[in-house]
């Protein structure tokens, strides 16, 4: 069993094979939202802010911070929003940014242990970003892609995250604090992306021992109902092994896949978290907490005893 | 890979490793159901009708047909419901009893060849239910419960069901035509159910080569939020292997759930499936289908290219 710990200045969780699915709050991210992006532009944060407020109320565990914006100051905008959000919850934060200044401005004013999104597989990214990762004792999210793109092949995406495992080593740091994405698929595209998370999963975690995260909504690009895929994706996932997800826990019916993944798994001491998150009736469902499969379960024990 | 086949007079489908899940709808069935059981009893059959072309109308691949009401003449009523559904669905029938007269009443009217729901692992029951599937060439849900009744260790429910399967063999029924129920917990009384599942679930699957199936409702008995946890439950199960389900086809979180995994599992060849039930915008997420994760998986490509 592999734990990766990661941190804000007072509160500490752990990524791991044991604990509940990390949920990863993917809402702070100006990449497609134009008007988040121009107001983070112009330095005013408040959307940032009640973003964060709600990914925390809805249940995340950490929250990722993305301030990509074209032509404009990541590196001063990255630090100011990571500074903004730790002043308003204690979740550990994820720092997200494709540009190594970026990284390296947010890592410089963070509290805490964070997860530095992300590493690839490219000799220039991990000669760049590893280094960081070491210097700040930060963990790392390792995507596994090289030069060559992003390979259909899960073997070839799983050589690529074997070798940066491997070269983080080499820089000190260890696999537990490497958090490998596996590149989920479209499965809309490749029909097979579903059956390649399974396998992959599996190696990930018996081969390499490393924990595992995703941009969950990526397996339903492209088809109706993404909600109603991305909750059967991710309760897949998780029971397929994998540990955290970068997503969206103001979707009920991502949250719902996971909590109920961490039952399944037995993550979930009692029932208790599925419980209290649900503990009023949900609309429409009165009728079935009273009757419903309470009966069939009784007709089934009744043979049982029969 | 094993096929189940099972038949109406003009339809086959088939349960199988490689085959799309099989739901089997479970609403013909008084147990609970006071009104329907009334009426049941008194010859008026017009709910058994609606509820037989909604569960079709939702999707439905087979329908479980169920008359256990105390005090009435079940093997009489059993046998017209199934004349009744056979005249307005194709749909192959579960004919489902805990008496034997009842399942024999059932199988002489059945046109096709029907799952005889079900045989446990008793041995008056084996003596009595095993001659008829033999006689009438039909499948039947073995149930992995004996005398001693439902044991909490999975491997006491794998010998049972294995016992089942051999003694079948000697009345000359091949596996092909056993569907195991491996006997699904309710999760909040024991909290390893879900791992009980995927672990019964792994040893059916690879040792005894069999089909499975499940009263997928009993596992969220006595939580609340049942429908997402049967959800939940449903992907999980059937992304560990198991081929088909005693559920309710009404329950749209169901369906997802299933439509999902076999998105998943590969078994939606292009989704088409998937596309055709959801075409259509689910409420609420029109915003997403435009923006949401799109832009996720651009940004993880973008990566990839760069």
């Amino acid at each position: 069993m592999t734990d990766t710990i990661i941190s804000s200045a007072t509160k500490e969780i752990a990524i791991g094979f044991d604990r509940p699915f990390c949920v990863i709050g993917e809402r702070i991210n100006p990449t497609g939202r134009k008007i988040l992006a121009e107001e983070m532009k112009n330095g005013d944060y408040s959307r940032v802010e009640s973003d964060a407020r709600a990914q925390v109320a809805a249940g995340a565990h950490m929250l990722d911070v993305n301030a990509g914006i074209p032509l404009a100051d990541e590196p001063r905008i990255l630090a100011e929003c990571i500074q903004l959000v730790q002043s308003i919850t204690d979740l550990p934060l994820a720092i997200d940014s494709s540009i190594v200044a970026a990284l390296e401005s947010g890592l410089s004013v963070y509290q805490g242990k964070p997860l530095v999104n992300s590493v690839t597989g490219e000799e220039e990214r991990l000669e760049e970003v590893l280094p960081l990762v070491k210097k700040y004792d930060a963990a790392v999210v390792a995507i596994s892609n090289d030069e060559t793109g992003i390979s259909e092949d899960p073997d070839v995406r799983f050589d690529v995250a074997k070798k940066i495992v491997e070269r983080a080593a080499d820089y000190g740091i260890h696999y537990s604090n490497i958090v490998v994405d596996p590149l989920v698929m479209p499965v809309g595209a490749i029909n097979t992306a579903g059956l390649q998370v399974q396998k992959l999963l599996h190696r990930l975690r018996t081969e390499l021992k490393v924990n595992t995260t995703c941009g969950a909504s990526n397996f339903s690009f492209g088809l109706p109902n993404r909600r109603g895929m991305n909750g059967a994706f991710l309760t897949m996932a998780a029971c397929a092994g994998m540990t955290s997800a970068i997503m969206n826990p103001l979707h009920e019916e991502d949250m719902t896949a996971i909590l109920g993944a961490d039952v399944i798994l037995g993550h979930d001491p009692d029932c208790l978290r599925w419980i209290k998150r649900y503990r009023e009736p949900v609309a429409g469902q009165a009728a079935d907490a009273a009757g419903g499969g309470g009966r069939r379960s009784g007709r089934r024990r009744a043979r049982g005893n029969a």
